[in-house]
């Protein structure tokens, strides 16, 4: 049988700023990418977002992003694979310090925004990020873009890898998104989504925006918790993927 | 036989910018508190201490502090107990991932500057840092002005504490350190600084500024890495401890 | 005839992070304190802030913070009046950067949150901050609260002061803001807020939470503008002002 | 008679962080790029900058950088146009409001690291400051690299453009400068960094690390502050360029 995890970026609200309806959300996710406090995120927003997830059993991951509040981390910044190797350790370390105290188990690491796309492309901070996971933790799984450099990196370096796909996000021949610069690169339309989503999980392939199909595992579909219609859409998606008998569970670490 | 800890704040570096001469000072002490980014300290400095402190043999602490590095943690903030309790918890679990790769143990917790006097004084606070530290690792030590309130919350929360006095700095009538904006706050003659230490370990008291002899217990002496002489005066300290038969070595976890 | 200034907070969005319906509020106010980028805002939202108060008339101010932006600026931080001196010329000198180059004028400047708070308290801070904003302009206004030592502190200096009354918040008998850790410290009723608003400015004076009549002088009422219900506030308010035939206005340097 | 401008980078501390030996190289330089906060220095650090700057007779530029302390500026951010313009407002301002209560006049803008690599490749990124600057005002100069796409942005906006020059640093065919990374960035020899200056200035021209000729015009040279031998190297230069006959002097806005 067909499963498939839903993750969701949670935990990025800062301060007095308020970013996803994040409790809402949590019924219908099965993992939750916590950010550390770099590109969002703080102390008392991590604790937070551990509670909820020991709350509604979601798996807990990890979700370092590039020192960059201000750009909410989406910006490259064009850091070295030893600074890349350091900020996730340093980010990792600090949300596990929360999980620790809450009772949960840290499950995942994911990494954010400029620097997720960043890993996708560039073998080498790939590499120093998967290395840092494991050499914290090697029985963390990374979540990185389906079929990526990040995807190659885990599994080389003996991480459990999961792939990552999505629902809302364009995809290119070469197998990585539409950049958001690019008036393709977002699906609005739900019922479109839903299909991809779909589509990817059955059929184990994407079509491209060239109308190419690409081969791609999908392992987790990533929903944004920031955006308008987040809930009304994981609700859609749910249903659907039901109706398809694909099953909602997270990923788990194999037995050994 | 009497035995003293000697530590120092170390790591204090961030990107281009230098403070201590860490290196130089590792042979001469037995525990390091390593800055943990808030109010110094970057990932990749962090990383190099506490490889340092492997090489040495040194015990490695964490030095939270409070989220400001323009006043190097100097100066108080206004957070709540709940803040204290979740940016302590986040820095011990940043350094606590680099001592965990290094493949090092965690040994202590000493806050720093400002959220060190302040939880000197204030019960609430220091409540709050000594049960985070507990709910992260009751196995680590917490490092508290000799006497102060987070010694006692410490002792109450069930962690081993370690007394610290200063060689440097004088002491009022209630245990507390003369404010650095006293005139009479530090002491620069090197003799006179040496042989405060050596009264604290053998008397088990200190000589206020108003000349009163106050009790107080030294279980570690903190030298500042970031002064002028730092170097030479671990030296001068190290070898009149050794003339008066007092052992120099780091404070243990006692065996249950 | 009675006037009174309407102000409002604005400009305290930042990066992906938005607070405050901006744009919906300026229609109903005078006079706007834009922040700075200490404890809110960022070069684009000041910018934009900016342009909003050119279009609709609004009189420009800067709304200088502590350095702070996770606390909102709201966690009163131990500067020294130096500090203060310098931090309030650095963010009016931003803002009127933007300001410059949009053709406005820049009209005021009221510090922020804590700040304000310690301002309207210490007397040594009042004047660094008076002091900073009269020799980077002497023709800025300062705003401050009602009677508090930073109205002394410009008064001395030879700015023209404004004082600044809260719809929402009680007083206590020595004319401060009851704290909001106090649980009298909010009006949460709206015609309670608006006939505060209406004594002050008829009677020069406020009822204290003790029962008492406080003198005072109302030259501008703050209007918060991240709170839920600003926009309908502001509309209530603005007809009830009418109603008493209190004029809406802003303050006006005095021609030599 | 050739004349050159020796500019130097001040005010690069950074609260309890050194970097430069600012006092004792302003008897040597005539031009003075103040960091302003970005990527180092703090208010209090840019207040006395400007201070020195006065003292000396020195030219006071801003010293805009990328929002990133722990990088130094050094590192590229993947910044818009539009982020751009407005970050280099801000950053204007705030030094200007410190110049203009000390009583000084802000001369000339100098990005600085990255963001100066940058605006010498990217022709929307040298636009948007150089428009950023003229819009604040159009009197003040700009510094870039000598025969870049920021001196082009300059010369077309109506900016009056300073074509800057460096000591240590290697030459490309294409004009630009060595980067960093590549072992052959930097001269080290002191009578090489000199003889490239004297050169530079006498024969228009450089030669480039493949041996070519470059044509080039050497408005200023850049001294770097924060480097082992900075004294001793700019005492050098001036004695020789002295020695050629060629004067030393800012560079200053011609009289319309």
């Amino acid at each position: 049988m067909n499963t498939i995890d839903i993750n969701c970026d949670i935990g990025e609200s800062y301060g007095a700023y308020t970013i996803g309806a994040d409790e809402q959300l949590f019924p219908y996710i099965t993992s939750a990418n916590i950010a550390c406090g770099f590109h969002a995120g703080d102390p008392g927003v991590m604790r937070q977002s551990v509670q909820y997830a020991l709350k509604y059993g979601v798996k807990i991951g990890a979700h370092p992003g590039l020192p960059d509040l201000q750009g909410f981390g989406r910006r490259q910044i064009d850091i070295s694979a030893t600074e890349a190797y350091d900020l996730v350790t340093y980010q990792i370390g600090a949300l596990s310090a929360f999980v620790q105290q809450e009772g949960g188990i840290l499950h995942h690491v994911k990494p954010h925004g400029a620097l997720y796309n960043m890993a996708a492309q560039s073998q080498s901070l790939a590499d120093a990020i998967a290395q840092a996971i494991y050499d914290f933790d090697p029985r963390l799984m990374l979540y990185g873009l389906a079929g990526s450099a990040l995807i190659q990196a885990g599994n080389q370096t003996g991480l459990k890898v999961v792939n990552e796909v999505f629902a809302d996000r364009t995809y290119r021949d070469d197998g990585l998104l539409t950049p958001r610069s690019d008036p393709l690169a977002l699906i609005t339309d739900t019922e479109q989504a839903v299909r991809q989503v779909i589509h990817m999980i059955q059929q184990r392939s994407v079509i491209s925006t060239n109308g190419n199909s690409i081969p791609l595992i999908a392992d987790s579909v990533c929903i944004h918790g920031d955006g308008q219609h987040a809930v009304s859409f994981v609700k859609e998606l749910q249903s659907r993927l039901e109706a398809e008998h694909i099953h909602i569970q997270p990923v788990m670490q194999t037995e050994s």
